[in-house]
């Protein structure tokens, strides 16, 4: 397995006909996406969520992906230091993705990566990530419950954020709940989520907000028991939803694979073909513009 | 221009034949790139900067780029407040990319508005986005100049980011200075530049790192020259590197348009097609795998 998963970051067409083989084998594991700023505790969570699952007998799988790695190669520092906590236990598995995968899809690599996870009998699944751009919000989609976590007073800047995150959580967490202002923030995002009742967003979930501490464990048996009735939601209440998760997942992977697969044949194209490198040299005069460039490109490989 | 800005938005494909027009007149504007985490007080040091500028009788116009406003449309809010500030001066434009583009593609939009706003004059042009994501990343390297901001004890998982941060960033700004922990930021940072030194990382522009407070104006001559330094530094001792950055935006912007035209011709076999319904349906009962159903779509586009 651990062979597997590192030959989806270095080789990602080595791995793929395993993939295939995998594939059938999967949609077993229960995956919750984790996603928030920097500093909001993530790490200390999770291990507060490997220690409650472990207690329900379940096994848990955690993959961490950060999407500034390629640079700081970051996460799989903490992923040693987290390993180690629980080096002994064989129900427990922490994996970081560093990279990015070669032509810049970080979700087909998790996605690769959850799917043997997955394959490999994991009851729960999850998939962590920091910060709230795009990348972060396409990670916690691939899960069935996504799970925001935030901490009070975070300034001005967070409330758009928090506005946005509101329309993929099914669950927010306020960690640090001890410290000043956790009040105001929950009432903040209490009033967000009445907001978005009267604008007519209102979902089938409405997201649930709990206080905890990861430090103290104040709250954790509340988000233990909303994340199952999340999950029980899903499951059994609304298996259509489910199943259209599950469709959405597979419809994104393959416009991703199709994207990685097509932007590595035109660069193929633009390293082998020099006439290319003298076209490229034309848009930085003037004489040409990328745009009529881009449509040369997409011209030719459609005459192939 | 502001209606050209809109059609870039919102119908990107109308507004292509105008941004081909206007290509030969781009390439005058001084392009500065900022990011940094929610918080740090990006947009207060914005408005201090077009301040400076504009004592300095150079035009500026302002994007502001937020990668999670397809949901929050937290950016357009930003907008107005922060244009009425300026509302009567002609010399300062902002404003707010709220929109991805139809297929994902953020990077096409951020370079065709800021192509316009080049054309139109604008002598410095300053990419605004928040956090420290790969979009965030993707979109302050269109720039010529890459400013990030920090704040002092921003928590341990900073860190990491940080490291991957000072591969990018030209000038790096600590600001609040006056925050409890500003020495101990700026030595952490100080030492990782250090650092990078030694594993031979050394750039041709080692990065400088300046302490600010954009409240009281702390430190802003010094940011303003640091920023002019590096300004002179490319465009008089290394053009070499100013030409490198042009042609890699400019490869980045073919590379991107390709994508976005590839994916909308893709979800339009996908939508048009009915028979993809069913390989879908396939996957999602273990019958066909998604990496085989993408291959088959290549193929498929590619027999056209």
């Amino acid at each position: 397995m651990a062979r597997l998963l590192r030959l989806i970051e270095d080789q990602p067409e080595v791995a793929r006909p395993f993939l295939k083989q995998l594939h059938p084998h999967t949609g077993k594991a229960y995956l919750i996406g984790l996603t928030g700023s920097p500093g909001v505790g993530k790490s200390s969570l999770v291990d507060r969520l490997i220690g409650e699952f472990r207690k329900q007998n379940l096994t848990v799988a955690v993959v961490a992906v950060d999407p500034t790695s390629p640079f700081s190669g970051g996460a799989l520092l903490g992923d040693r230091v987290r390993m180690q906590k629980h080096a002994t236990d064989p129900g427990v598995f922490i994996r970081s993705l560093a990279t990015r995968g070669a032509f810049g899809g970080l979700t087909p690599a998790v996605q690769g990566v959850v799917q043997v996870l997955d394959a490999a009998g994991f009851d729960r699944i999850l998939i962590e990530t920091v910060g709230v751009g795009q990348d972060e919000v396409d990670i916690v989609r691939l899960a069935q419950t996504t799970f925001v976590i935030t901490v009070p007073g975070l300034g001005d800047e967070i409330q758009a954020i928090k506005a946005g995150i509101m329309e993929i959580a099914d669950i927010m967490a306020v960690n640090k709940c001890d410290r000043p202002g956790a009040e105001q923030t929950l009432q903040q995002l209490n009033s967000m989520l009445e907001m978005n009742k009267f604008t007519g967003r209102e979902r089938d979930w409405p997201p649930r907000i709990v206080k905890i501490s990861a430090r103290t464990g104040e709250g954790l048996s509340e988000l233990m028991e909303t994340l199952e009735a999340h999950r029980l939601f899903l499951t059994r209440e609304r298996p259509d939803l489910l199943a259209a998760k599950r469709r959405n997942h597979f419809t994104e992977l393959v416009l991703d694979l199709v994207k990685e697969e097509t932007i590595r044949r035109v660069q193929q194209t633009l390293t082998t073909d020099s006439s290319w490198e003298e076209r490229l040299a034309m848009v930085l005069t003037g004489e040409n513009d990328p745009y009529t460039l881009a449509e040369e490109l997409l011209g030719d490989r459609e005459m192939e």
